[in-house]
């Protein structure tokens, strides 16, 4: 039994309860208790004991959508929108990824969401070639969750035809199919639990469509079949939208509706042009969105109707989506972003709460995954996901609100331990699960290395000297 | 003579060098040299050193908004629009504050903002009644540079009437006039030039308004008399614009310029409502205005016409404006909010790139305060206002272009090491000049006090147990 003590508790359990002077007791992997922690202490007197005076512990925060990949791309790619990002500069890039190169960045990728609070991330487009073992074996030793949805594609020789796409992001329909399934066998449920094997459909967009819409209900069979999850892009851009219109005579939600890729496993990342006639066939189908403001932002790709969504019941999480055009995936900066990004587009200053973006942070979040029952609260039962956040900086003083603290003044390198699962993975900033200074030296190595190999030349747009 | 050696060296100078393994030579309180650090420890052998190993060298950042009296009170009015913002708890609680309150409170604003890289800042509105010398003097032992700009107003009778602001904002006409005259005299280019007193008079806005059309004119004549600045806030509000409109028959800028309120000396504060019509009479007066994004998001306020300022020539600073609705002052944040909110206002990804948003935050806002011969960049000759920034760590790595990770990666935590006039005030994050411990402590104790004092309670949202 371990102890967290003297701890403020925002356990955004059903009750949403803040607890002052808190203990959480963990038991193994899970949650035994949280209460006072003058109780707590009474009742465990031979139960180790974390220190967390001065803190908040809030239940680690859960990315519903980052491309680990890019990481390594951070800042190549700032200041274009969505079709040259990915044309000129992702695709080539990540189209010529060593299995190493995937490596180094998802390890860079979880070593940035320790350090600012994730316990929990989806990577929506894993491919084979990046060595799906390699990847989710770095998950388990890690210490992380994290759900790799596995690409998958039927139409790849047509995609490949745009001359768009690097022929490094396609895969054949069977290989991409074969692979999920291998993956999923292997893999899904491993590191007691942390690791969980999803399908990954490349997005429903043109001018690079790589799935048919048999395809997609092809995948939602299997992911049936498997008790499984789908994770897609749907409605990213405002081509999109037009696209969707035209193909199929339907808006991107009912195309998603009639393919099979709506209910509470399948979860619609962006979502950004979702309009307000789809959003009740999202409320009744019970289909997840993630919602990915600040990449969102920075590609000028517009504004998703979150707080309508979440008016009419539709669960939205929150997602970082990509070194390479947030550039950050620090989920704590993201929250804020959600809540100052909808207040400014409605021009209503209680659009999205503090508390409205802490709750897609974590149990939101939690249900994006269909893991509520397990994650995404400080509850007795659930697994033992908390991280603590430091709020005695001059930055996050005074603290008449620890909730509005938390969102809204502090910042990823405010955290100062993590746990997963039980087990202490930071504690005071030192990460005791990997080797800092390797992993950020591989990755910037790695990164530099994946640029030669595609002969794309990133330099700083001011003059150099 | 000091060298800063081995660092990157982001210059912001006329030609926007970026110096790579660079040397900052410092002399005194102002820079001697921006070289190869080779040639630099070579020229200067005797020379102290500072080791910039794995950061860049960037301007001091200058805040040309923030009311360092709200930064007592973080998190005490969030998710509010901008009239109960002020009626229901900025002016309840700061008519309340004693002198000891704003000390406190300027001296956790300094905190803050010397932890995240601001080495100068302009307060809009100070009170007589915070006691003038008390804060002037404050900034002269911390070691910073502000611009403090002495509130001044003629109809506090009238403003007082309408029961809506607290008398303790108010001031009579001429005992704020002679406070700002005596102020300029006791501490204009008190600390070597560091502290500016301007003048402040309060914002043209309904339901409130404490100045008439003819005591702007009489403020400006009392600025040019003096030599000095002005600053206003103007066109924040959506409501602002119908006011001026129904009350003068002018836009914002029009009211403006019949009232002494424009020209290179007056800096117009958030201009969120500023039209395109009234753009080009901003560039022809050479009037800078300063920019709030996250505050103007925060409470729903809108969104400024940066990019368009720009285009037309008109210099933009960046500001946090305050704890209680930003609710942080960390500058870096603010650029990449500044970025993103305009790329997606105009969805376009350039609309404000990496680049514009840290010329916002240096060279732009030493420009809007008439300082641009001594501060805002790394040149020799100026001021060695010098801030260096790690981009070491796994949210910054890899680095392909160092404006890149300083604007959308890194924030205010990744500040290492800040210069003010050639004084180390900070160095490998340990503040120099403050007892970091003791300014926290009593911010937070001061500001339970006012809360206290003005019988509001500000609890957490969710219920606390």
């Amino acid at each position: 039994m371990l102890l967290i003590t003297d701890v403020t508790a925002i356990t955004v359990d059903a009750r949403r309860r803040i607890v002052t002077d808190a203990a959480i007791a963990v038991d193994g992997d899970r949650i035994a208790e949280v209460g006072k922690a003058a109780d707590l202490t009474a009742r465990y007197p031979e139960a180790d004991r974390l220190d967390g005076r001065g803190m908040v512990a809030i239940p680690g925060l859960i990315d519903a959508h980052v491309h680990t990949p890019q990481t390594l791309l951070r800042g190549v790619a700032d200041d274009v929108a969505w079709r040259p990002f990915l044309e000129e500069f992702i695709w080539p890039l990540q189209g010529r990824f060593e299995p190493e190169d995937a490596l180094a960045s998802i390890r860079l990728s979880m070593l940035e969401m320790l350090k600012s609070g994730t316990t929990c991330f989806v990577d929506p487009l894993v491919h084979s070639r990046y060595d799906v073992d390699g990847l989710a074996g770095a998950v388990v030793d890690f210490g992380l969750r994290g759900v790799l949805a596995k690409i998958v594609m039927d139409r790849a020789v047509q995609a490949e035809r745009t001359g768009l796409i690097h022929p490094g992001m396609l895969e054949t329909e069977e290989r991409s199919l074969a692979e999920a399934a291998r993956a999923f066998e292997r893999w899904n449920g491993a590191g007691n639990g942390r690791v969980r094997i999803w399908y990954g459909p490349r997005v429903p967009r043109e001018p690079v469509v790589a799935c048919s819409p048999e395809f997609y209900r092809r995948v939602a069979d299997a992911a049936r079949d498997f008790r499984t999850g789908i994770t897609v892009h749907l409605a990213g851009e405002r081509e999109d939208v037009a696209f969707f219109r035209r193909e199929f005579d339907r808006l991107p939600v009912e195309f998603a509706r009639d393919n099979g890729l709506l209910g509470p496993n399948v979860l619609l990342a962006w979502g950004t042009h979702i309009s307000e006639r789809e959003i009740p066939i999202l409320a009744r189908s019970g289909t997840p969105v993630v919602s990915c403001p600040q990449p969102a932002m920075k590609l000028g790709s517009g504004i998703a109707r979150v707080p309508e969504m979440r008016a009419a019941g539709v669960t939205v999480g929150l997602g970082c989506d990509s070194g390479a055009n947030n550039n950050s995936l620090d989920m704590i900066r993201e929250m804020k972003a959600a809540s100052l990004l909808h207040d400014v587009a409605r021009l209503d200053a209680a659009a999205l709460t503090a508390e409205d973006v802490l709750e897609m942070a974590t149990i939101d979040g939690a249900l994006c995954i269909g893991l509520e029952a397990e994650l995404g609260s400080l509850e007795a039962g659930k697994q033992a996901d908390v991280v603590l956040v430091g709020l005695r900086g001059a930055h996050t003083t005074p603290v008449f609100d620890p909730v509005s603290n938390l969102v809204y003044a502090a910042h990823g390198g405010d955290v100062d331990t993590v746990m997963v699962a039980g087990k202490v993975l930071m504690r005071g900033r030192e990460v005791l699960v990997a080797d800092e200074e390797q992993v950020i030296e591989e990755a910037e190595k790695r990164g530099r290395s994946v640029l030669e190999r595609a002969g794309i030349e990133v330099a700083p747009r001011w003059p150099v000297e």
